[in-house]
């Protein structure tokens, strides 16, 4: 994890925010995946490597259908700002390793998230957009 | 660019808007670097390699004071999805390739923005997080 990540732009609950959200989403990923779509709204979309689906049951359907059955991300950096939308919402914009099961060579990525307020005083993702960076 | 870099999420209004923003933000830090201060807003937040800056004195500042003095942008990537926050606001996530002057190899970055409408009817830059992307 960089330490540089965040900066003063969102303030430490912003900070403190964004980062248990990224350890949890990518420990979920990596080891619960079905359970990724608990973290979705009927509104959320995903853009996954430029294909797009939108709510929960969707997005669960697209994470849980990826042509790998394990894999382990390792966090890099974590920046993260508020947003304008509803009060509390904040954008979190990570970057890091993906390795597959299998294959020698990690992957990076990149990847960003909208995170917004929910009833129960927790968040959900309204917005997700992923892409490996290519070399 | 990637001809699926916007899928469906957006619809094609979303599609068109940060396409021609891409366009000419990147058109305008390789070109006229000093007029980029005029996209961004006295609210807008920029997280550049870590370091946080806000306002658009401030942030046109630090994009000014970047220890390089030409480059070019080659974008790879754009995918745009609609922000909740104000009816229209977009999200716009980037990835490409950085070329310094005098540099052999290019640099991998990604780039998010949220875009905001303002009273004239065109947008500004609410929310900019740059990163690069080391191998």
């Amino acid at each position: 994890m960089d330490g540089q990540g965040n900066g003063d732009a969102g303030g430490s609950q912003c900070d403190i925010v964004a980062r248990a959200f990224v350890d949890h989403y990518y420990r979920t990923f990596d080891f619960d995946r079905a359970a990724l779509a608990a973290l979705y709204g009927q509104t959320s979309m995903l853009s996954f490597e430029g294909h797009a689906v939108a709510g929960a049951e969707e997005i669960g359907q697209k994470l849980a259908q990826l042509p790998f059955e394990q894999c382990r991300h390792t966090v890099s950096t974590v920046d993260c700002q508020p947003s304008p939308s509803f009060p509390g919402s904040i954008l979190v914009f990570v970057s890091g390793n993906l390795q597959l099961a299998g294959e020698e060579h990690q992957l990076r990525f990149s990847q960003m998230f909208q995170l917004v307020p929910n009833e129960q005083g927790s968040f959900f993702v309204q917005n997700d957009i992923f892409r490996l960076n290519y070399g």
